[in-house]
């Protein structure tokens, strides 16, 4: 089968064949419908070696989207068969600690003694034609969503849930919630305010065309990024600034906006990794506003992201490639001009 | 002025005139606008003397919009001006004891002390073309929504808001959420629960133009109540029930349907005062379905539910009579004619 | 080896001989220290056939301490050793579901279609000298704490533990807590709620000896069951009644007493199992008192019991018996002899 | 009578002479018996002209124990009589919008149009024989507390209650809290926990003196500030981190031990006022870490703080100082001399 693997540090990956694996005690055979690129995975590119505490080489793809295909020794369980469609949540936990018995693997203990993050972060992921999935735990029907659209409901949907939902007690009538930058995230963290929350909408992007994207999600306000945006958020607010501000960029300039228009007793959430810095500060943050960077989101919340996509209440903007072009839409991404976000196809 | 009062126990109220009273220290005065016609004034009506420990006689009306028109010695507060538009919070309590301190004057700790449970229960309320209201704390400016279709915000929408309140964490997506009984609470429930939370909503009525009232006010579904109402939602929700169901009836037969129709780690909440009682046993309710009977809101929650009929969110479906036919207006309640509900405009 | 099987509905269990077994595929062998014996066993000998989906015969003990001896193919975890001193976590579910996916495994959206609750409730428990596990995740372990002390941990602390940490955000300071039926759950009730909660705690028994047991567990305050017990309550709390009553009993009497007692805005819950009825309406229960059965406690909750165990903040009251004694043991839990729990010891 | 009055910025207060006031329409008269002296006042001194929208002269004192001894017209209330111990919450909110409404006065959204923060902060405090507070809903009655012991709850302990509290939810057992800087603040924070949490409390100061006051106060571990802090304190909590750290210093060096002791999903929490700056950024604090500087606390926690004191839970350190000593005892709490809290009595 053909595999888009990172075989050596700070070199783009490579587009190789592989034979199709055999699912051990307790895994599963997943055959891959698609699989999201995501920003992160330009991260990984650049990364020295001794970065991670990965093993090289292995198959790119945490956003991957498939059909169970056949079970190892103990893994059939309850509800799962044999063709379900399914989704594979991303962060792989070692399943027994605190963090993993609650679900968030996201946060497992065990992480730093896990040479992987999960499938497609230094295990076996998803941008091939079939993966290994080490439990049917990982697993999340998706029933007849569509397969395509749904791959990157796994990250670019999970994460921005996890950071909605941690704020959605203080998201009450009359607030209002920014997200700043709609990209892949911040597209869907639009959409997820508007499903989960009576909380008013704002937008804000450098690009025209982003805004767009975010006023068809649903955004109730759109602000250009740059000077005067917080600005704007507040006036838009009767001066009360925003109960939530979800940075989807996460740098300097992005995560100063957010701070100027967070309010009293918000949550400044960065998601995005643009490697920008937030100096907190008597005076400088609004009192008992929150600043956190979340990580990625539990197993329960995929499923709960999962529910909403099956009602109709949100879905991501996908455009679709084979996998074979893996790196030129890589590059596209890099660029800028991904709209959404881009699933690549085996065999599409 | 016009005023409709409680003279007598057992007895119908009387449309009698009253002289405009005079706020004292720390009071407001206000002029009525609309005041809503509540079922629960039905059951005040028939009370015998001393089942609750108010004097009579008092002016009836606990759904009060007006605007300010006078402060007492002390009374005047920043943010509230003559002329404002308000809403009247409808149960009042101490103001200082830890319930009234966090604006849950619904359960003021030293309500067995004070005669009254708010105006129109008790003291002077809002069917009248003035009242006074003890404390500014109790009023919520509206600004410029509409002010004879906000009136029922403060008791129709305020209770079931409260009471979905406490359930939304759990209402997460992939739940569900039965509102019984489509009335004046009831068409409020189902909108409340669009505008909040992701949940599927169930609608149950035995009235066919009462389903029609929830369809319009947003529910996904529509079932008939009575035998195999039960059946019909677990069939909705694969089996697992609902995450809350709103009893706005509160007889023996919604609140055995209640029951089975609740999930596992569900509410069943009842806000309607039917009389009814549902025998809690193991068994007979799911595991960790919490079975109570909330009373009102507070505070906050009255200014959360004005926020979303500002943002078009909510919309109480109103019919307005004259002030001067509030005899007819209760048997046209009694009768069950009234759709969503009746408010009684002061020279209207 | 010895094991306490059920082999037939409605008879007692035979102490019998077995082979050792061996883990199969993602299984764990679990050499037995200990194993609780719990009340619920009881009913569990009185169920007519059909009552419950299990198949017989299987191995009694849902409450099991012990060590891991064997991993069988995929199931060796990071963190879990041969050799570890574990406890056994009881409710076994898919593992999969919602529910089990946030550990909740007590509330298995699939357990309809497995056949057992878990290890002793249909499949084999603990009242042997060596167990299989299904999974490692069902695994906590326990450090250096006292093995046979620790084995009702699993269900007579655990089951406390949820019922009162869903309850904690109410215990406020001047907040009480009543926990009624000093027994297995009751007196480990007593102790979490001094370790988790600024509460006063109210003991309710009608034994003098069981009320003695609860003044050692921290209780501040006794009450004799029975008429007068919750006036007694009221006024131990200024009139309020209490935030949280812990019905460990589940009678008629002790669940009126617990409606009686409750305050408004409190949790009426109840564990205990003696198929009493608590009739839920207007005027009988206080504004607000949810009442709620839940059922066991989750995986992430044993893990934080275990952790207040091995901190010295909780300690069950345990005495302990050869294994070979079971049925003499079930007789004098049922006689009302057993003073906090007994622990059936393998070789004891 | 005799005042501690701010006359001019940047300038040390002055000890004088005022008639006692009488109370207006709504307000309340009361006798002082003691009032903390904060370390906040320190700063207020040091604002220049025009840092705060305060008009000079004020008398100070935020942290006030006294008695009623008279009612303005409108001020009596249900609860509350002549003679009556009391403590005067601080903050002082429009006490209508929607912060105010649930008690959060310390978050008045028209905070900007009141020209004071509250008695001490603006308007006249409690450093003098009497003081006027503007309504009966700011009054907290204590009992029979000691009243000089009592003063220092206001601020001192209700600024760390009401850090600790937003914590709560995530200090499970197994868990650990840390409070860096044992002054006044401090030596509050760690009793709190105590009484609150079943977490591990770790205390952290540079003085050994302010260590044994921790100790005393119930700390379970003990680390000298600064250098290798964090990593002490990593070793403790097997490596995870502290789930809440309260830094009571709010120091670049303090803010910057807080960030690096904290656990995955835990609160750093700053209440010091040291003039620290704590850059957040991807790797640089741990995944959803949240960094937040709360402000004070509400009315509602005020009468919690005053319950956990009158049930003996928590118990200031006091040293006491006739009022004439003001200045003397503002340069002892400057010079680091306090240990605990310092309240000036009046003809003390």
């Amino acid at each position: 089968m053909t595999a888009v693997r990172m075989t050596a540090w700070q070199r783009p990956p490579e587009v190789t064949r592989l034979p199709v694996p055999e699912p051990g005690p307790g895994e599963v055979l997943i055959e891959v419908a698609g699989a999201g690129v995501c920003h992160s995975d330009l991260h990984v590119m650049e990364w020295p070696a001794g970065a991670v505490p990965y093993d090289l080489p292995f198959t790119l793809g945490h956003e991957t989207s498939g059909r169970v295909r056949a079970f190892g020794p103990g893994a059939r369980s309850p509800g799962l068969d044999e063709g379900d469609a399914v989704l594979v949540y991303g962060p792989w936990g070692c399943g027994i600690c605190p963090a993993c018995a609650r679900g968030a693997e996201n946060y497992c203990r065990r992480a730093g003694e896990i040479r992987a993050a999960g499938g497609g972060l230094g295990a076996d992921g998803g941008m091939a034609h079939h993966m290994i999935v080490p439990s049917p735990r990982l697993l999340v029907p998706i029933g007849d969503l569509d397969q395509l659209v749904a791959a990157p409901l796994t990250d670019a949907a999970l994460t921005p849930y996890h950071a909605v939902k941690r704020s959605l007690h203080r998201l009450v009538p009359g607030t209002a919630a920014v997200v700043i930058g709609i990209g892949g995230l911040g597209h869907m963290a639009v959409q997820l305010l508007k499903a989960l929350s009576p909380a008013e909408v704002v937008a804000v992007d450098v690009a025209e065309d982003k805004l767009d994207l975010a006023a068809e999600a649903g955004a109730d306000h759109r602000v250009p990024a740059g000077e005067g945006a917080a600005e704007r958020i507040r006036s838009i607010t009767d001066g009360l600034g925003a109960t939530l501000v979800l940075d989807c960029v996460g740098a300097d300039a992005t995560m100063a906006t957010a701070a100027a228009a967070a309010a009293v007793e918000s949550d400044v959430t960065v998601v995005g990794l643009a490697g920008g810095t937030l100096p907190v500060r008597f005076g400088a943050v609004p009192f008992e506003a929150s600043v956190a960077i979340p990580y990625w989101g539990t197993r329960g919340e995929l499923a709960e992201v999962v529910a909403l996509a099956r009602a109709g209440r949100i879905r991501p903007h996908v455009e679709t490639h084979p996998l074979e072009q893996a790196l030129e839409v890589y590059q596209r991404l890099r660029d800028g001009r991904v709209e959404g976000r881009a699933v690549l196809v085996p065999g599409g």
